[in-house]
Protein backbone atom coordinates (compact mmCIF):
# COMPACT_ATOMS: atom_id res chain seq x y z
CA UNK A 1 0.00 0.00 0.00
CA UNK A 2 1.50 3.50 -1.12
CA UNK A 3 1.19 6.56 1.09
CA UNK A 4 0.45 9.04 -1.17
CA UNK A 5 1.55 12.64 -0.23
CA UNK A 6 0.02 16.23 -1.96
CA UNK A 7 1.32 19.75 -2.43
CA UNK A 8 -2.28 21.58 -3.48
CA UNK A 9 -2.46 25.33 -4.16
CA UNK A 10 -6.70 26.48 -4.25
CA UNK A 11 -8.35 29.76 -5.10
CA UNK A 12 -10.68 28.99 -1.68
CA UNK A 13 -13.39 31.29 -3.24
CA UNK A 14 -15.86 29.73 -4.33
CA UNK A 15 -15.74 26.34 -2.09
CA UNK A 16 -17.26 26.08 1.37
CA UNK A 17 -13.60 25.36 2.80
CA UNK A 18 -11.35 22.18 2.98
CA UNK A 19 -13.93 19.77 4.46
CA UNK A 20 -16.94 18.43 3.31
CA UNK A 21 -19.83 20.38 4.15
CA UNK A 22 -23.65 20.69 3.48
CA UNK A 23 -23.77 23.75 1.38
CA UNK A 24 -21.70 23.24 -0.99
CA UNK A 25 -18.79 22.32 -3.11
CA UNK A 26 -15.33 21.50 -0.76
CA UNK A 27 -12.17 21.23 -2.03
CA UNK A 28 -11.43 17.96 -0.18
CA UNK A 29 -14.60 16.46 -2.09
CA UNK A 30 -13.07 17.63 -5.06
CA UNK A 31 -9.72 16.56 -5.10
CA UNK A 32 -10.41 13.03 -3.69
CA UNK A 33 -13.63 12.65 -6.83
CA UNK A 34 -10.18 13.31 -9.27
CA UNK A 35 -8.78 10.68 -7.20
CA UNK A 36 -11.29 8.51 -7.58
CA UNK A 37 -11.16 9.02 -11.26
CA UNK A 38 -8.08 8.53 -12.03
CA UNK A 39 -7.33 5.60 -9.73
CA UNK A 40 -10.53 3.98 -9.23
CA UNK A 41 -10.29 4.17 -5.78
CA UNK A 42 -12.49 5.30 -3.02
CA UNK A 43 -10.05 7.21 -0.04
CA UNK A 44 -10.24 9.59 2.30
CA UNK A 45 -7.84 12.84 2.08
CA UNK A 46 -6.11 13.70 5.67
CA UNK A 47 -4.89 17.28 5.21
CA UNK A 48 -2.63 19.42 7.29
CA UNK A 49 -4.55 22.11 7.79
CA UNK A 50 -8.81 22.54 7.74
CA UNK A 51 -8.84 25.84 5.70
CA UNK A 52 -12.44 27.51 6.24
CA UNK A 53 -15.24 28.71 3.66
CA UNK A 54 -13.41 30.95 1.47
CA UNK A 55 -9.45 30.98 2.51
CA UNK A 56 -7.07 29.59 0.13
CA UNK A 57 -3.64 27.62 -0.13
CA UNK A 58 -0.59 27.78 -1.66
CA UNK A 59 1.09 25.16 -0.20
CA UNK A 60 -1.90 22.51 1.47
CA UNK A 61 -0.35 19.45 1.96
CA UNK A 62 -2.59 16.19 2.28
CA UNK A 63 -2.15 12.22 2.22
CA UNK A 64 -3.96 9.40 0.96
CA UNK A 65 -3.55 5.27 0.66
CA UNK A 66 -3.56 3.97 -2.55
CA UNK A 67 -2.63 0.31 -4.37
CA UNK A 68 -2.37 2.19 -7.90
CA UNK A 69 1.15 2.03 -9.56
CA UNK A 70 1.12 5.59 -11.77
CA UNK A 71 4.34 7.34 -11.32
CA UNK A 72 4.03 10.57 -9.01
CA UNK A 73 4.46 12.91 -12.38
CA UNK A 74 1.75 10.88 -14.09
CA UNK A 75 -0.53 11.32 -10.88
CA UNK A 76 0.28 14.65 -10.47
CA UNK A 77 -0.70 15.08 -14.60
CA UNK A 78 -3.75 12.72 -14.11
CA UNK A 79 -5.08 14.53 -11.18
CA UNK A 80 -5.03 17.93 -12.91
CA UNK A 81 -7.30 17.12 -16.14
CA UNK A 82 -10.12 16.05 -13.57
CA UNK A 83 -9.37 19.14 -11.41
CA UNK A 84 -11.23 22.39 -12.22
CA UNK A 85 -8.81 25.25 -12.55
CA UNK A 86 -8.65 26.85 -9.17
CA UNK A 87 -7.62 23.65 -7.56
CA UNK A 88 -3.68 22.60 -8.45
CA UNK A 89 -1.99 19.58 -7.74
CA UNK A 90 1.70 21.16 -7.17
CA UNK A 91 3.88 18.51 -6.39
CA UNK A 92 2.94 14.26 -5.84
CA UNK A 93 5.43 12.11 -3.38
CA UNK A 94 5.43 8.80 -2.49
CA UNK A 95 5.81 9.45 1.64
CA UNK A 96 6.79 6.26 4.45
CA UNK A 97 3.33 4.69 5.55
CA UNK A 98 3.58 6.90 8.85
CA UNK A 99 3.26 10.18 7.49
CA UNK A 100 0.24 11.65 8.08
CA UNK A 101 -0.09 15.25 6.81
CA UNK A 102 -2.17 16.49 10.03
CA UNK A 103 -0.19 14.56 12.80
CA UNK A 104 3.03 14.92 11.56
CA UNK A 105 3.12 18.46 10.99
CA UNK A 106 5.42 20.51 12.60
CA UNK A 107 4.93 23.89 11.69
CA UNK A 108 2.33 25.99 9.44
CA UNK A 109 3.01 29.24 7.66
CA UNK A 110 -0.16 31.64 7.25
CA UNK A 111 -0.49 35.08 5.21
CA UNK A 112 -3.02 37.41 5.62
CA UNK A 113 -3.30 39.88 2.61
CA UNK A 114 -4.91 43.18 2.88
CA UNK A 115 -5.26 45.76 0.29
CA UNK A 116 -5.33 48.81 1.74
CA UNK A 117 -6.58 51.26 -0.67
CA UNK A 118 -9.60 53.65 -1.17
CA UNK A 119 -10.61 52.16 -3.91
CA UNK A 120 -11.63 48.73 -4.41
CA UNK A 121 -10.16 46.49 -7.15
CA UNK A 122 -12.24 44.23 -9.20
CA UNK A 123 -9.04 42.29 -9.85
CA UNK A 124 -7.82 42.19 -6.26
CA UNK A 125 -11.36 41.23 -4.74
CA UNK A 126 -11.23 37.51 -4.16
CA UNK A 127 -7.37 37.63 -2.80
CA UNK A 128 -7.16 40.17 0.07
CA UNK A 129 -9.32 42.14 1.90
CA UNK A 130 -9.53 46.06 1.36
CA UNK A 131 -9.32 48.02 4.45
CA UNK A 132 -9.43 51.63 3.23
CA UNK A 133 -8.49 53.76 6.84
CA UNK A 134 -4.47 54.75 6.60
CA UNK A 135 -2.81 51.93 8.80
CA UNK A 136 0.42 52.16 10.43
CA UNK A 137 2.46 48.57 9.03
CA UNK A 138 5.18 49.48 11.78
CA UNK A 139 3.49 49.64 14.67
CA UNK A 140 1.09 46.62 13.19
CA UNK A 141 4.60 44.74 13.10
CA UNK A 142 5.59 45.89 16.68
CA UNK A 143 2.10 44.83 18.05
CA UNK A 144 2.47 41.46 16.11
CA UNK A 145 5.96 40.55 18.05
CA UNK A 146 3.99 39.84 21.20
CA UNK A 147 2.43 37.20 19.61
CA UNK A 148 5.81 35.01 19.53
CA UNK A 149 6.09 32.53 21.86
CA UNK A 150 4.76 30.12 23.58
CA UNK A 151 1.25 31.67 25.06
CA UNK A 152 -2.50 29.99 25.55
CA UNK A 153 -4.19 31.99 22.52
CA UNK A 154 -7.73 31.19 23.73
CA UNK A 155 -8.76 34.98 23.53
CA UNK A 156 -8.08 34.78 19.49
CA UNK A 157 -10.11 31.45 19.13
CA UNK A 158 -13.81 31.37 17.61
CA UNK A 159 -15.51 28.56 19.67
CA UNK A 160 -13.21 27.89 23.29
CA UNK A 161 -13.21 25.73 25.45
CA UNK A 162 -12.18 23.44 22.37
CA UNK A 163 -12.07 19.88 23.20
CA UNK A 164 -7.33 20.39 23.80
CA UNK A 165 -5.28 22.67 24.79
CA UNK A 166 -5.09 26.23 22.93
CA UNK A 167 -1.41 26.77 24.07
CA UNK A 168 0.38 26.91 20.56
CA UNK A 169 4.08 28.14 19.77
CA UNK A 170 4.53 31.17 17.56
CA UNK A 171 7.97 31.14 15.98
CA UNK A 172 7.44 34.00 13.16
CA UNK A 173 5.28 37.09 13.39
CA UNK A 174 5.78 39.61 10.64
CA UNK A 175 3.71 42.25 8.99
CA UNK A 176 5.47 44.56 6.33
CA UNK A 177 3.80 46.13 3.08
CA UNK A 178 4.63 45.00 -0.62
CA UNK A 179 3.75 45.87 -3.73
CA UNK A 180 1.93 42.60 -4.92
CA UNK A 181 -0.07 39.84 -3.63
CA UNK A 182 1.18 35.77 -3.13
CA UNK A 183 0.99 34.17 -6.28
CA UNK A 184 3.18 31.45 -5.52
CA UNK A 185 4.92 30.74 -8.70
CA UNK A 186 6.22 34.26 -9.49
CA UNK A 187 9.72 35.37 -8.32
CA UNK A 188 10.21 35.19 -5.16
CA UNK A 189 11.55 38.67 -5.53
CA UNK A 190 8.44 39.75 -5.91
CA UNK A 191 6.92 38.38 -3.11
CA UNK A 192 9.94 38.76 -0.86
CA UNK A 193 10.73 42.17 -0.72
CA UNK A 194 8.76 44.87 1.63
CA UNK A 195 8.44 48.29 -0.11
CA UNK A 196 7.12 51.29 1.78
CA UNK A 197 4.79 52.15 -0.26
CA UNK A 198 2.87 49.09 -1.47
CA UNK A 199 -0.66 48.93 -1.22
CA UNK A 200 -0.55 45.43 0.02
CA UNK A 201 0.11 44.54 4.09
CA UNK A 202 1.12 40.87 4.69
CA UNK A 203 1.05 39.34 7.64
CA UNK A 204 3.60 36.07 8.18
CA UNK A 205 2.52 33.98 10.97
CA UNK A 206 4.16 30.42 11.49
CA UNK A 207 3.44 28.30 14.80
CA UNK A 208 3.14 24.85 15.39
CA UNK A 209 -0.26 24.61 15.37
CA UNK A 210 -3.27 27.22 15.01
CA UNK A 211 -6.83 27.58 16.72
CA UNK A 212 -10.50 28.17 15.04
CA UNK A 213 -9.87 31.09 13.21
CA UNK A 214 -6.89 32.30 15.05
CA UNK A 215 -5.01 34.21 12.60
CA UNK A 216 -8.35 36.11 11.50
CA UNK A 217 -9.00 36.85 14.85
CA UNK A 218 -5.48 38.14 15.26
CA UNK A 219 -5.42 40.17 11.90
CA UNK A 220 -9.09 41.69 12.87
CA UNK A 221 -6.56 43.10 16.53
CA UNK A 222 -3.75 43.88 14.12
CA UNK A 223 -6.00 46.47 12.33
CA UNK A 224 -7.32 47.82 15.03
CA UNK A 225 -3.50 48.93 16.28
CA UNK A 226 -2.84 49.77 12.25
CA UNK A 227 -5.62 52.27 12.76
CA UNK A 228 -4.16 53.94 16.05
CA UNK A 229 -7.42 52.58 18.14
CA UNK A 230 -5.22 50.17 20.10
CA UNK A 231 -1.20 50.90 21.05
CA UNK A 232 1.16 47.48 19.93
CA UNK A 233 1.13 46.78 23.68
CA UNK A 234 -2.33 46.23 23.81
CA UNK A 235 -1.73 42.52 22.07
CA UNK A 236 0.06 41.39 25.07
CA UNK A 237 -2.86 42.45 27.25
CA UNK A 238 -5.33 40.97 25.11
CA UNK A 239 -2.95 37.39 25.65
CA UNK A 240 -2.89 38.20 28.90
CA UNK A 241 -6.18 38.50 29.54
CA UNK A 242 -7.71 35.33 27.48
CA UNK A 243 -10.68 36.92 26.60
CA UNK A 244 -11.95 36.42 23.16
CA UNK A 245 -14.29 39.47 23.57
CA UNK A 246 -11.77 41.86 24.18
CA UNK A 247 -9.44 41.07 21.23
CA UNK A 248 -10.80 42.68 17.58
CA UNK A 249 -12.74 40.99 15.04
CA UNK A 250 -12.25 37.98 12.78
CA UNK A 251 -11.02 39.34 9.55
CA UNK A 252 -12.65 38.30 6.31
CA UNK A 253 -11.47 34.50 4.52
CA UNK A 254 -10.82 35.82 1.62
CA UNK A 255 -7.30 37.80 2.98
CA UNK A 256 -5.91 34.21 4.19
CA UNK A 257 -3.59 31.75 2.47
CA UNK A 258 -2.30 28.57 3.91
CA UNK A 259 1.17 29.39 2.57
CA UNK A 260 3.22 25.55 3.42
CA UNK A 261 3.42 23.31 6.03
CA UNK A 262 6.87 21.89 7.56
CA UNK A 263 7.17 18.45 8.51
CA UNK A 264 10.45 16.93 10.11
CA UNK A 265 12.61 14.55 7.91
CA UNK A 266 11.21 16.14 5.23
CA UNK A 267 7.81 14.29 5.38
CA UNK A 268 9.67 10.91 5.75
CA UNK A 269 8.51 10.28 8.98
CA UNK A 270 9.96 7.05 10.80
CA UNK A 271 7.88 6.27 13.68
CA UNK A 272 10.11 7.64 16.76
CA UNK A 273 9.11 11.17 15.62
CA UNK A 274 5.74 10.76 16.55
CA UNK A 275 6.29 12.70 19.51
CA UNK A 276 5.76 15.97 17.07
CA UNK A 277 1.87 15.58 17.05
CA UNK A 278 0.01 18.64 16.50
CA UNK A 279 -1.53 19.18 19.47
CA UNK A 280 -5.07 19.91 18.20
CA UNK A 281 -5.23 18.32 15.29
CA UNK A 282 -9.02 19.07 14.96
CA UNK A 283 -8.98 22.70 14.58
CA UNK A 284 -9.95 24.57 11.53
CA UNK A 285 -7.87 27.90 11.22
CA UNK B 1 -30.08 67.01 -19.31
CA UNK B 2 -26.79 65.88 -18.15
CA UNK B 3 -24.48 64.17 -19.67
CA UNK B 4 -22.44 62.03 -17.93
CA UNK B 5 -19.36 59.71 -18.56
CA UNK B 6 -18.09 56.62 -16.02
CA UNK B 7 -14.36 55.32 -16.05
CA UNK B 8 -15.04 51.61 -15.32
CA UNK B 9 -12.57 49.31 -14.43
CA UNK B 10 -14.08 45.30 -14.47
CA UNK B 11 -13.15 41.68 -14.23
CA UNK B 12 -15.09 40.12 -17.46
CA UNK B 13 -14.77 36.61 -16.28
CA UNK B 14 -18.31 36.30 -15.01
CA UNK B 15 -19.57 38.27 -17.96
CA UNK B 16 -20.83 37.55 -21.19
CA UNK B 17 -19.34 40.55 -22.15
CA UNK B 18 -19.72 44.29 -22.28
CA UNK B 19 -22.87 43.92 -24.79
CA UNK B 20 -26.60 42.33 -24.01
CA UNK B 21 -26.57 39.09 -24.63
CA UNK B 22 -29.38 36.30 -24.18
CA UNK B 23 -27.17 33.78 -22.56
CA UNK B 24 -26.21 35.93 -19.16
CA UNK B 25 -25.38 38.80 -17.82
CA UNK B 26 -23.53 41.36 -19.55
CA UNK B 27 -21.42 44.31 -17.92
CA UNK B 28 -24.31 46.83 -19.90
CA UNK B 29 -26.88 45.70 -18.09
CA UNK B 30 -25.54 45.51 -15.15
CA UNK B 31 -24.60 48.98 -14.51
CA UNK B 32 -27.87 50.06 -16.15
CA UNK B 33 -29.65 48.51 -13.37
CA UNK B 34 -27.23 50.18 -11.03
CA UNK B 35 -28.08 54.07 -12.77
CA UNK B 36 -31.51 52.78 -12.15
CA UNK B 37 -31.60 52.12 -8.95
CA UNK B 38 -29.54 55.27 -8.24
CA UNK B 39 -31.37 57.60 -10.35
CA UNK B 40 -34.91 55.86 -10.72
CA UNK B 41 -34.27 56.70 -14.99
CA UNK B 42 -33.59 54.25 -17.40
CA UNK B 43 -30.76 54.85 -19.62
CA UNK B 44 -28.82 53.45 -22.58
CA UNK B 45 -25.33 53.51 -21.80
CA UNK B 46 -23.01 54.20 -24.66
CA UNK B 47 -19.60 52.32 -24.32
CA UNK B 48 -15.78 53.00 -25.96
CA UNK B 49 -15.04 49.35 -26.71
CA UNK B 50 -17.83 46.18 -26.50
CA UNK B 51 -15.38 44.21 -24.98
CA UNK B 52 -16.48 40.27 -25.36
CA UNK B 53 -17.23 37.74 -23.19
CA UNK B 54 -14.53 37.71 -20.78
CA UNK B 55 -12.66 40.50 -21.51
CA UNK B 56 -11.52 42.72 -18.87
CA UNK B 57 -11.04 46.36 -18.76
CA UNK B 58 -9.11 48.66 -16.61
CA UNK B 59 -10.67 51.94 -18.61
CA UNK B 60 -13.57 51.39 -20.27
CA UNK B 61 -15.48 54.58 -20.87
CA UNK B 62 -19.52 54.73 -20.99
CA UNK B 63 -21.45 57.57 -21.01
CA UNK B 64 -25.83 58.35 -20.36
CA UNK B 65 -28.23 60.87 -20.28
CA UNK B 66 -29.72 62.08 -17.33
CA UNK B 67 -32.08 64.37 -15.28
CA UNK B 68 -31.02 63.58 -11.82
CA UNK B 69 -28.88 66.16 -9.56
CA UNK B 70 -27.31 64.02 -8.11
CA UNK B 71 -23.27 65.15 -7.88
CA UNK B 72 -20.91 63.08 -9.70
CA UNK B 73 -18.76 62.05 -6.60
CA UNK B 74 -21.88 60.98 -4.84
CA UNK B 75 -22.82 59.32 -8.36
CA UNK B 76 -19.69 57.17 -8.27
CA UNK B 77 -20.53 56.31 -4.50
CA UNK B 78 -23.87 55.83 -5.03
CA UNK B 79 -23.61 53.50 -7.92
CA UNK B 80 -21.07 51.36 -6.28
CA UNK B 81 -23.37 50.25 -3.57
CA UNK B 82 -25.55 49.04 -6.34
CA UNK B 83 -22.65 46.62 -8.13
CA UNK B 84 -21.15 43.83 -7.47
CA UNK B 85 -17.79 43.80 -6.50
CA UNK B 86 -15.95 42.97 -9.87
CA UNK B 87 -17.55 45.83 -11.57
CA UNK B 88 -15.95 49.18 -9.91
CA UNK B 89 -16.97 52.54 -11.29
CA UNK B 90 -13.34 54.63 -10.45
CA UNK B 91 -14.80 58.45 -12.10
CA UNK B 92 -17.76 60.06 -12.71
CA UNK B 93 -18.09 63.30 -14.70
CA UNK B 94 -20.25 65.37 -16.22
CA UNK B 95 -19.35 66.30 -19.49
CA UNK B 96 -20.88 68.24 -22.84
CA UNK B 97 -23.90 67.35 -24.60
CA UNK B 98 -22.03 66.13 -27.73
CA UNK B 99 -19.68 63.91 -25.87
CA UNK B 100 -19.92 60.45 -26.74
CA UNK B 101 -18.42 57.67 -25.57
CA UNK B 102 -18.16 55.42 -29.16
CA UNK B 103 -18.13 58.14 -31.38
CA UNK B 104 -15.59 60.51 -29.64
CA UNK B 105 -12.74 58.12 -28.85
CA UNK B 106 -9.89 59.02 -30.51
CA UNK B 107 -7.31 56.10 -29.32
CA UNK B 108 -7.95 53.30 -27.14
CA UNK B 109 -5.17 51.21 -25.72
CA UNK B 110 -5.27 47.01 -25.33
CA UNK B 111 -3.02 45.15 -23.15
CA UNK B 112 -2.95 41.22 -23.26
CA UNK B 113 -1.32 39.48 -20.80
CA UNK B 114 0.19 36.04 -20.78
CA UNK B 115 1.49 33.88 -17.89
CA UNK B 116 4.56 32.08 -19.39
CA UNK B 117 4.49 28.68 -17.40
CA UNK B 118 4.77 25.35 -16.78
CA UNK B 119 2.93 25.40 -13.98
CA UNK B 120 -0.88 26.06 -13.85
CA UNK B 121 -1.35 28.94 -10.98
CA UNK B 122 -5.23 29.10 -9.69
CA UNK B 123 -5.00 32.78 -7.91
CA UNK B 124 -3.78 34.00 -12.57
CA UNK B 125 -5.94 31.51 -14.48
CA UNK B 126 -8.93 34.18 -14.24
CA UNK B 127 -6.38 37.27 -15.88
CA UNK B 128 -3.88 35.56 -17.78
CA UNK B 129 -3.38 33.45 -20.47
CA UNK B 130 -1.18 30.46 -19.43
CA UNK B 131 1.24 29.12 -22.07
CA UNK B 132 3.92 26.66 -21.07
CA UNK B 133 6.05 26.99 -24.26
CA UNK B 134 9.34 29.09 -24.01
CA UNK B 135 8.20 31.95 -25.61
CA UNK B 136 11.27 34.80 -26.98
CA UNK B 137 9.06 37.69 -26.02
CA UNK B 138 11.98 39.72 -27.98
CA UNK B 139 11.14 38.44 -31.52
CA UNK B 140 7.31 38.94 -30.29
CA UNK B 141 7.96 42.70 -30.05
CA UNK B 142 9.86 42.80 -33.51
CA UNK B 143 6.90 41.00 -34.80
CA UNK B 144 4.79 43.53 -33.18
CA UNK B 145 6.77 46.54 -34.82
CA UNK B 146 4.95 45.47 -38.20
CA UNK B 147 1.70 46.11 -36.80
CA UNK B 148 2.64 49.97 -36.48
CA UNK B 149 0.99 52.30 -39.35
CA UNK B 150 -1.93 52.31 -41.21
CA UNK B 151 -2.71 49.36 -42.13
CA UNK B 152 -6.28 47.13 -43.67
CA UNK B 153 -6.17 44.72 -40.70
CA UNK B 154 -9.06 42.32 -42.28
CA UNK B 155 -5.82 39.65 -41.70
CA UNK B 156 -6.80 40.02 -37.85
CA UNK B 157 -11.01 40.22 -37.59
CA UNK B 158 -12.70 37.52 -36.70
CA UNK B 159 -16.31 38.39 -39.29
CA UNK B 160 -14.36 39.91 -42.31
CA UNK B 161 -16.45 41.85 -44.46
CA UNK B 162 -17.52 43.78 -41.54
CA UNK B 163 -20.15 47.09 -42.98
CA UNK B 164 -17.57 49.35 -43.01
CA UNK B 165 -13.90 49.46 -43.59
CA UNK B 166 -10.79 47.32 -42.07
CA UNK B 167 -8.41 50.19 -42.29
CA UNK B 168 -6.85 51.35 -38.61
CA UNK B 169 -3.68 53.23 -37.62
CA UNK B 170 -1.87 51.43 -34.88
CA UNK B 171 0.28 54.12 -32.89
CA UNK B 172 1.74 52.04 -30.75
CA UNK B 173 2.74 48.25 -30.15
CA UNK B 174 5.18 47.15 -27.46
CA UNK B 175 5.60 43.52 -26.05
CA UNK B 176 7.92 42.78 -22.89
CA UNK B 177 8.04 40.49 -19.99
CA UNK B 178 6.60 41.91 -16.58
CA UNK B 179 6.94 39.75 -13.19
CA UNK B 180 3.23 40.91 -12.32
CA UNK B 181 -0.17 41.69 -13.95
CA UNK B 182 -2.48 44.54 -14.46
CA UNK B 183 -3.73 46.02 -11.40
CA UNK B 184 -4.76 49.11 -11.99
CA UNK B 185 -4.89 50.41 -8.67
CA UNK B 186 -0.90 49.68 -8.12
CA UNK B 187 1.56 51.88 -8.27
CA UNK B 188 2.79 52.71 -11.87
CA UNK B 189 6.35 51.08 -11.10
CA UNK B 190 5.03 47.76 -11.09
CA UNK B 191 2.92 48.05 -14.11
CA UNK B 192 5.33 49.78 -15.95
CA UNK B 193 8.84 48.48 -15.72
CA UNK B 194 9.81 45.22 -17.90
CA UNK B 195 12.26 42.94 -16.76
CA UNK B 196 14.10 40.54 -17.86
CA UNK B 197 12.74 37.10 -16.07
CA UNK B 198 8.80 38.25 -15.44
CA UNK B 199 6.83 35.22 -15.99
CA UNK B 200 4.12 37.65 -17.16
CA UNK B 201 4.65 38.64 -20.89
CA UNK B 202 2.39 41.90 -21.97
CA UNK B 203 1.25 42.65 -24.76
CA UNK B 204 -0.02 46.63 -25.55
CA UNK B 205 -1.48 47.98 -28.68
CA UNK B 206 -2.91 51.52 -29.23
CA UNK B 207 -5.08 52.16 -32.48
CA UNK B 208 -7.73 54.92 -33.42
CA UNK B 209 -10.14 51.33 -33.65
CA UNK B 210 -10.23 48.04 -33.57
CA UNK B 211 -11.95 45.14 -35.56
CA UNK B 212 -14.04 42.25 -33.59
CA UNK B 213 -11.29 39.86 -32.12
CA UNK B 214 -8.37 41.49 -33.75
CA UNK B 215 -6.18 41.77 -30.65
CA UNK B 216 -6.83 38.39 -29.93
CA UNK B 217 -5.81 37.10 -33.69
CA UNK B 218 -2.84 39.31 -33.01
CA UNK B 219 -1.95 37.71 -30.12
CA UNK B 220 -2.19 34.41 -31.64
CA UNK B 221 0.09 35.06 -34.23
CA UNK B 222 2.58 36.85 -31.84
CA UNK B 223 2.62 33.15 -30.28
CA UNK B 224 3.59 31.42 -33.28
CA UNK B 225 6.45 33.86 -33.54
CA UNK B 226 7.34 33.68 -29.51
CA UNK B 227 7.66 30.07 -30.12
CA UNK B 228 10.03 30.14 -33.14
CA UNK B 229 7.53 28.97 -35.55
CA UNK B 230 6.86 32.08 -37.68
CA UNK B 231 9.88 34.66 -37.91
CA UNK B 232 8.70 38.31 -36.85
CA UNK B 233 8.78 39.40 -40.97
CA UNK B 234 5.50 36.99 -40.67
CA UNK B 235 2.90 39.75 -39.68
CA UNK B 236 4.43 41.83 -42.27
CA UNK B 237 3.59 39.03 -44.76
CA UNK B 238 0.74 38.39 -42.92
CA UNK B 239 -1.18 41.75 -43.23
CA UNK B 240 0.10 42.04 -46.73
CA UNK B 241 -2.01 38.76 -47.70
CA UNK B 242 -5.43 40.15 -45.92
CA UNK B 243 -6.47 36.32 -44.97
CA UNK B 244 -7.72 35.39 -41.64
CA UNK B 245 -6.75 31.36 -41.99
CA UNK B 246 -3.07 32.54 -42.33
CA UNK B 247 -2.69 34.61 -39.21
CA UNK B 248 -2.83 32.57 -35.81
CA UNK B 249 -5.39 31.28 -33.91
CA UNK B 250 -7.60 33.46 -31.52
CA UNK B 251 -6.22 33.78 -28.29
CA UNK B 252 -8.35 33.31 -25.13
CA UNK B 253 -10.48 35.98 -23.99
CA UNK B 254 -9.06 35.93 -19.99
CA UNK B 255 -5.95 37.70 -20.98
CA UNK B 256 -7.48 40.89 -22.95
CA UNK B 257 -8.12 44.20 -20.72
CA UNK B 258 -9.35 47.69 -22.44
CA UNK B 259 -7.02 49.99 -20.28
CA UNK B 260 -7.76 52.94 -21.38
CA UNK B 261 -9.53 55.60 -24.33
CA UNK B 262 -8.14 58.78 -25.20
CA UNK B 263 -10.46 61.83 -26.87
CA UNK B 264 -9.94 64.97 -28.06
CA UNK B 265 -10.13 67.83 -25.65
CA UNK B 266 -10.63 65.50 -22.99
CA UNK B 267 -13.85 64.49 -23.50
CA UNK B 268 -15.33 67.11 -23.48
CA UNK B 269 -15.87 67.95 -27.55
CA UNK B 270 -17.16 70.75 -29.03
CA UNK B 271 -19.08 69.76 -32.36
CA UNK B 272 -16.53 70.94 -34.52
CA UNK B 273 -14.56 68.11 -33.30
CA UNK B 274 -17.19 64.93 -35.16
CA UNK B 275 -14.70 64.69 -37.99
CA UNK B 276 -12.61 62.25 -34.84
CA UNK B 277 -15.42 59.56 -35.54
CA UNK B 278 -13.78 56.14 -35.02
CA UNK B 279 -14.33 54.62 -38.60
CA UNK B 280 -16.44 51.58 -37.42
CA UNK B 281 -17.99 51.70 -33.56
CA UNK B 282 -20.21 48.87 -34.52
CA UNK B 283 -16.79 46.73 -33.98
CA UNK B 284 -16.31 44.48 -30.41
CA UNK B 285 -12.81 43.68 -29.69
Amino acid sequence: MRNIRLTIAYDGTDYVGWQVQPNGPSVQTTVESAIAKLTGETTRLQAAGRTDSGVHALGQVANFSSRCAIPCANIRAGLQTFLPDDIVVRDVEDVSSDFHATYSATKKRYRYVIFNSGVPDPFVRRYAWRVPADLDSEAMHDAAQHLVGTHDFRCFESHFPNRATSVRTVSEAVVGRHAGWPVWNQPDSLNEKPCAEGQFIWFEIVADGFLYNMVRAIMGTLIKVGRNVWQPEAVHDIIQGGDRAAAGETAPACGLYLVDVSYENGGLLSSNLEESLSPDPDCRT
